[in-house]
């Protein structure tokens, strides 16, 4: 399909394209991207994690290889996959080494992947892919270092220099929940006391709400309830901003970024956590530069946009964003 | 001096040697240091910050200076100067950014080295350059992805990942003193409360003691009397023990590395140090895997073996040391 004259000088064409997947607990995103990050055509489909994860499995090599079919059909040049899963992943090795919301415990999912597809294979962590998509396309571009700071049901992050994320030598950096803000809270998920994850997740505000108020609530009503003046949701959004800011003053004595970008669902409340967090984590600057504090660009297409990032440099297209 | 034939595959002579300044508070150590790591000539000289950093400076230069004279004086061919020094420290600029100790503010050394001295200079961080001797030619060879922690007057840190050290978006990466540990624990140097410095270094350990027991003792003096049973004194070195745990449990949530290597006053401690804070930090890991903990194996040369690593790698000298 793809002739000489119409190849770019990393090697790529410009009927080239990478399907890219990002694998989540409940959805898959999935999308056809050009060699410039642009997404030429997308799809979503359920995971149903409860299947097992050899379901799971079997669902993304399908929905994979359809997207590299309706490629073809349209005329593209499917070149690389990129799979975005979460949990602790090794990505030299390709392994999906442990999920807790999917189950895999050491699955060779890239082996997997060209085994079935043919396709050159890039595995990564959701979180830090994400990151390297905000970095080098959204809200952290031409930053150099960056923090990506993802506030959900649980909270992770990516330290993204240059455009590439710490990936430790396990496959677990960037466990940002699961540093430690009170030692005095309440036990987290993973078993240990005082995680960030178990005092300012959204999972923690809509929690410590309920336990206060006696009433179920989300972390998105505990906001609203907040703006509105409610002097008890204030205390717990403001308590949630505190942990926030010590966890991020923490990772910039570590890291000592340019700017932190914070997405995932708590995020969504834009400037009432925004404004205050930066006003937080300003107070707790002493020595150290203080980062930007922006809010992510890509929403919740970040995963898979760097799951295409990520196969793109696996087959090495060369950046259309360039270092700082 | 050096003719084609004596030279190496990258364009170094069997002759040649680097200039290794590594600036303390009180003293500056310094060595000419061959392209394979080896201390060919070692000097001492003191620092005498109360003279005020431009006295400081000369010093540093009229060292240099002195050093590349002499290898020049032994039949050695002086290629490259790298100098280590405190603080804040902008490798990429080659300014020293800040220093309590010594009252660097935004200084050029890299240049007025160049200026002075003729030679390529790089400029780096004294505990970062330390991580990496450590990662490269100590504790942590073939570790790959190392923490380098040095426990002393302050507390500091380096992650090396493959031989080269995260300096940070402004050169001030792996303050792991400046994390909170202890929201309730007393106030830092920096100003900000529980700062893992204000109760775990060899300074708060000693202060801690004194308070307790209402006579002042050294970090060593503590250590040893805990070792001898002193009730007061196994406490305090419990709490030590117990908050650089979980600031180790922290860091290794970010950086997910394979060794941390523990240097500075107090690991001179050793086992007695070492051994407690393995166990605490294994408790300390739930889904995490646990690092390995061993003590520096450099001592105080770390530093000063560090800069000519740098000085090494600016002049484009292979690593002796592979990447794992």
């Amino acid at each position: 399909m793809t002739e000489p004259s119409a190849r770019l000088a990393g090697g790529v064409g410009d009927a080239d394209v990478v399907v890219a997947v990002d694998v989540g607990g409940t959805g898959m995103k999935c999308a056809l991207v050009s060699p410039d990050g642009r997404t030429v055509h997308s799809e979503r489909h359920p995971t149903e994690a409860a299947r097992g994860p050899e379901a799971v499995v079997d669902t993304i090599l399908a929905v994979a290889e359809g997207l590299a079919g309706k490629a073809r059909a349209d005329g593209r040049n499917p070149v690389a996959l990129g799979v975005a899963v979460p949990g602790i992943v090794d990505e030299a090795r390709g392994v999906a080494v442990w999920s807790a919301n999917i189950g895999f415990r050491d699955v060779p999912l890239r082996d997997l992947a060209v085994a079935r597809l043919g396709l050159p294979t890039a595995l990564g962590h959701d979180v830090r892919v994400g990151g390297v998509a905000e970095a080098r396309l959204g809200a952290g571009r031409g930053a150099g270092h960056v923090l990506f700071v993802a506030i959900g049901t649980g909270i992770a992050a990516a330290h993204v220099v240059d455009g590439s994320a710490d990936v430790g030598a396990h496959g677990a950096a960037g466990e940002f929940g699961h540093i430690l803000v009170r030692p005095d809270g309440p036990r987290c998920g993973c078993g240990r006391p005082g995680c960030l994850e178990a005092v300012a997740s959204a999972a923690a505000v809509g929690r410590r709400y309920a336990e206060l108020a006696g009433r179920p609530a989300t972390a998105a009503e505990v906001a609203e309830r907040a703006a509105a003046g409610e002097p008890l949701a204030a205390r717990v959004w403001q308590d949630t901003v505190d942990a926030l800011a010590d966890g991020l003053a923490t990772a910039q004595a570590l890291f000592d970024v340019a700017t932190v970008v914070v997405g995932g669902g708590l995020a969504q409340a834009g400037a009432q956590l925004l404004d205050p967090l930066r006003a937080a984590l300003r107070q707790r600057m002493t020595f150290h530069r203080e980062p930007a504090l922006v809010p992510a660009a890509l929403g919740d297409e970040a995963g898979c946009l760097g799951a295409a990032l990520l196969a793109l440099d696996a087959v090495g297209v060369p950046r259309t964003v360039e270092k700082r």
